[in-house]
């Protein structure tokens, strides 16, 4: 199955060593994304993907796409459009310091400026079998959402089975409020076939009710049905997060059209706080495009998620063999 | 109101990544000492602060002074005296091992050498509402001693608050014996006001005994009352440091005439194994200066003690929001 | 006298090493502009000096306002405003390898954004005898061309001395031709007492007429007086690069209303080769301010601009030290 | 035209600013090899490029399929084979001080083990206009040079273009001696149409005699004449580089049946001392690949030349636009 | 007690801060290998140490024998012969991300190809008191094998003490198989006197039963007994691992003729996952050399081994005074 | 011939790639000094060398001597003393910037606090034929003359070879003056062999007279030789540099008592401005010490000079092969 992506390539520049801003002057730069990290993850899986998005024509532009193509993606989809790279900070949070993000001009950069008219969809999705696109589309710009649209219509009508990831963050959307959001949402969800999401997404973002006579978890299957059913959706997929005294870890669900399945949780150790949830969404979009049971999909997707926040940087870069590895011998702990 | 120290600028030359000193030729340098510490962070409240020390008239000095202006301290009352800075090396732990100090020539700093007479106490004065003294002058040199004495009696003489710290470690007092030492700290205490110390310092230093007959923590009660009223200090504060299993808290305690308080006791994860006391201080210090309430102030303090550990170096570099964002949203590790 | 600017502060992200951007994942921050070189430069000679911007209120901002005190500028008129800092990306060119700049998205950064509301000019010009603003400014936003010119307007109205420089740059310009910038700097050059600039930027912008039948130097000499009269100009100075075989050399000029002077040549051996001319601009500065002879601020200035390109990054760190030891003993290349 | 090569991926560890090996314990890790350094060249140029080759089937093989596909070449022409990725060590000479290069295990490595049956020539050659050969593949091993052989052989027939690169190291070939090379490389000649040498590969290696009557550029002339007709080349080209005092010059030549051209020579300051050739030898396969005049050809490679040795590394990353920004305003040596 | 060993001197090259290869640059060299860790170790507890070894004589030979020289092993005896250093790639794994190790060559390295005749044994035998060989070099090459059966058979005949360690790695040993390895550890135990090694060493390689009738700990000390009597071994010792949750805990043991001892386990914090076996078998070592109690050597040689742990690379440094450290103040954990 | 140094380790501390100190926050340390220059050159020329001095007895003592032995020098006279060593930061100078260094409290280190009966001269010189005494002994402090004083006359006695380096430096000597110097220089001249110095040396230091009537050449040869018949001194030794527009030019001469002979001048390019008189007076030990000829010797010397500034920080690590290959092959720049 040949998997695409369509999203923003980001520049991340990180202090070393959990140093503060203030702390150095040296930054190490990273270029990411959803899209990038989604892919990349595939691309080191075996898998054949490429990325559709738009980059500076210029130096900077450039040596981000020598990173995507490093990373094992096809960059012939990525075009050149705008003049800049939307970026980010991100001081590496220890202990009870949370890692803190600041964001640089987001909305006008090479993806944020560039609207539907800005690619070739249609010479694009006749090289693809799945398209994932990330819900920051929806939030960035009036352009990005008219990409969006324009994309998932055209692939969902070419028969191209469509992942859509929630990604829904208020503090992008502060000028519309989220009754814009959900109208957006409502747009894009009959298009797709696989989505990415949460119970708050479906509660907080779409308005959805929770059967609240039912115990939590039951409560939790009906709404995904009834979510399902609703925008005929074909596999629904997510991870929860719980802590147990100083102990996090990490559970991915999976829902298609008949049942649901549960990983065993698996404890998180943290490197880099950003990233985990990229790392399941390749593993659930191996799975799927592959034609595991959910089961074993979802087992490999959460050792994969918990793989990822050993990884410095949001990319997730693990091998079948790596995951493999911590399924099956976890305590071995040095390789030689 | 205008809160300046007394103390000295020293070098911190660090290994990276643990390594110790024979296994890297590569160092980080930084300019530390606890009043730097203690205005960096008070600076980054939003505190008007001012440092009162000398350097040498040379390329470190001027870098030095640079670095000290960065962290937010002013440095109209850094003078030149003196040809050396004080410096250390430390190596940084790691689990068992641990972080080791190596000093190199402290008594010959430019700090130590610099008299009485190389400061215009009258005219700094002039500028400052409340005037941090670290201890550590009065073990350092026969000349630090006058110099800090002096000090103290002009700014308690002109109505300005005294804020004195016991920092006593025998090591740096090999020389004259604990008997030296306790006079000189008797000398300094009729002119202090606020006062940061250790059940320890009272007890060993100051030779006060323990009423053994009262509980532990009610022992601890009346030896501060009874310090307190002896000198006439209106505020004692510190911190305990407890560890249960491979766990350890901080708590602070706080102390004005009429009343005691302590905080809630806050897991400690150290990046850093130097400098949360500098930290505690600073927020003490802020909520003095602010007339807070004592719990807001002993809540404060000691969470920021806790984040001053999550931080390369010893120079707290914390802002309010970041010590508000601990305090309300302990679980959010990661802001974006 | 009390010095201050107006003007941008930028990052400049710069690969180590020669490497270029698609080589290397290591890049050193700094922050710059023409402002916070001047400034910075004149700071390390002694001045007062102070700079007037904004920044955006976070993370970033912060730790551009701690760079900028380290550089000795106060940092009292740095307001909050945006959410945006401009960038740039240094490849360090090497031989016949050009240095390449590539710039993020400058015209969305805080100073972009900010017009005249969004500073308090009478505040600060209360504590300023001169102010130098740069003529990019003229070129960047409708806003910051709003700014300077109020600026410039209230600063002249006060009595206060008025620095400008030229500092056109076509490439920012494309939008609006060069008929549009010509007015904007006739709009300035009134409230202007200082301006630095070169025969190209009379001819060229200002369509001014150079006398042909005089010889080459009477030529600039001639134009150079007119425009001094036109504009009611009290300095005009600029720099002038010669190259002989594989070596260049830099020369200062400096006109008032009766006179002009010109340093003898330097060889020029660059580390970097961006920001030569505001350590120029600096030395002019220091002099005027200073009243001393044209010859001993131009021989200065031109030391002082051939020492700018031996330093890594646009800012100028040098001392008047070090001014003057390359002037007095330029063969000493070891001081210990 | 799509360009191939086949040839070794090596490691080249580097330390840091000048440092010999005993004086640091950091080192820059990088892949390399005459074909890797062509085709990523000509990738930044705007060709098609694959490399075929083999990799140990491990993280390291991973490691330098990832440069590689950075660089802009297709990898999917690189196979697994051995276990081992030949290295060397460069310490950077610095003016008197040579660079100094430390082979570790060359033969082994997974290219040097690697014979015909462990290549898909066939499949190969059918994605493929033009395919380089390195003459290191003659010197190598027994299975490098049957590999070589065989490739060459089977693209001839197939009317495939053949580019070698004579690249003679006697320090390679101690064991066998010029006569064993003399055969291999007589035996490789045939199937070529495009090669690189120097009149010391003619008359050394292959034992052709000077017309020592003609003047010196004519004996030149008329060697590569006889050379070309004997072997049935298409294009011959070399470098050929000359000192002036502290200067040192390149300049490229190219013949073809009925003429020969000659580059200006271009001054040479080096970053790195290894590479250049690589460079030249890409921009002459571009102007062959699009049909350029002769001397379009050369003096584009030449400036290439001279650039590439303007670069970390040995791996050639220029532009065509910095190559043309080179030939056309060589002395803007800033670009913004 | 002079104290050698025969051993290889690796290349470890480590990329630093977690990252993985793919992920950076930027490595960190070191050398290592058993018998540099150990006697690296010895020397830092002050005894006098040797190395015998080969080493290319090249560049790295040369930096490789000046490390081990600042290690505080004498180098006289490690010659030159060969022309390459084995070497191995360390990705630092990171909680259940494992370290993982790629080797490159190892075979072919000058230790590798070097057999008896490439050693003065005699020479070297006469100024040593005990040597330690390692396992290793029974499964590397027919010439390691023979020459450090010769090595062993002339260092027992001349009554020298012989160190043996099992080291026994099956991937090291796929061409051969576990009987043909059996033959060899049978031929060299008759010359030994001190043995590290485990259970399975004694039952999976050479194939010894456990009395299955016994409770598991008596199972273990039958067995060594049974050992120690069949080669006549003086002292066998080793270590245990053992997990608790997510704790881990290391043990080690001792035996001679006469009894066994244990230590109590200690924590194990880990910064670098490879090498605190050969910090152990240091500590025995030094033990032993100095005629310490059973109880006494183990407790040392435990705690040493913990420390291990938590030193970057697998040199233990260790000196004396961490090691008391440890024993006596553990939770002093900042040295000043 | 066993060859040792009485001298001073030093620790350097300088920033990267020409940073001034307070550009940056990395610092690259290194252990230096003349008798760690000259002894480790002649390790790395195979000479047996052995440093006399003293060390703190603590980390960084450690350190120090773990980097001299790697250095090739033996450690075992390296004693304990005092708890401080001297330090200075070297900013790199490039171009008309100078080199910059900042000494931090030189006198007060374990060298400066060390006298005679610190040492134990009589057993270190029973190891040793050549014994070279640094000058800056004699500046330093009173403790430092009064050893090295000692040093002479016992190893003058015992018939050792003693080598003498001037090494004046006025800064160091403010207090006492040149009357004072001279004395001290006069008492220790008596007990030398080899000395090394500069014409300013014998007049401006030592009071001599030029006989004004003779060309400046013959001056300067009658000078030298009235000196050494003065002090009964075997060989003068010393450098000339000259420059000659922008190049810069080293030339060594060298006397014995019965002629003179002077190198031909080589060009000097220099990575590291601080250092080749030590590489010189190496190169003259060597030749000496191996009973070369005048100008075999003088010209190894001088090419090694010349090489010694292509090396970071100031310890000459040159091989016997490497001033070869500068001596006969020296246009022969990259090797491999």
């Amino acid at each position: 199955m040949r998997i695409a992506a369509f999203g923003e390539i980001m520049m991340r520049l990180t202090p070393p060593e959990y140093l503060m801003l203030e702390q150095t002057k040296e930054l190490r730069l990273d270029f990411t994304g959803t899209g990038v990290n989604i892919l990349s993850n595939l691309a080191h899986f075996g898998c054949q993907t490429s990325l559709l998005t738009n980059l500076p024509d210029n130096r900077l532009g450039e040596a981000a796409k020598a990173r995507v193509r490093q990373l094992g993606i096809q960059d012939h989809w990525i075009g050149v459009y705008g003049d800049h790279i939307g970026s980010y900070f991100a001081e590496m949070g220890f202990g009870p310091r949370p890692t803190q993000v600041t964001y640089q001009n987001r909305r006008n950069s090479s993806f944020g400026v560039s609207g539907a008219s800005n690619y070739e969809f249609d010479a694009f999705l006749a090289e693809v079998d799945l398209v994932h696109i990330c819900g920051i589309a929806l939030s960035l710009t009036e352009k990005t959402r008219e990409a969006a649209f324009m994309l998932a219509e055209k692939a969902h009508a070419l028969g191209k089975k469509v992942c859509f990831d929630f990604n829904f963050r208020p503090s992008l959307n502060e000028a519309h409020g989220v009754l814009f959001m959900k109208e957006q949402y409502e747009k894009m969800l009959p298009y797709c076939d696989v989505v990415f999401g949460s119970q708050r997404d479906l509660t907080d973002l779409l308005g959805m009710e929770l059967a609240k006579t039912l115990d939590a978890s039951k409560q939790f299957e009906v709404l995904v049905q009834q979510f399902m059913t609703d925008y005929q959706i074909e596999y629904f997929a997510g991870t929860i997060r719980q802590g147990e005294g100083d102990k996090h870890y990490l559970t991915g669900f999976l829902f298609d059209s008949e049942k649901q399945v549960k990983a065993a949780p698996r404890e998180i150790v943290r490197l880099d706080r950003i990233g985990a949830g990229d790392g399941y969404a390749a593993g659930i979009l191996l799975g799927i495009s592959e034609g595991w049971s959910l089961l074993e999909i979802v087992e490999f997707a959460t050792a994969n998620g918990v793989l990822a926040h050993t990884i410095q940087g949001d990319v997730p870069l693990t091998t079948r063999k790596q995951v493999k590895h911590l399924m099956e011998q976890p305590t071995v702990d040095l390789i030689r």
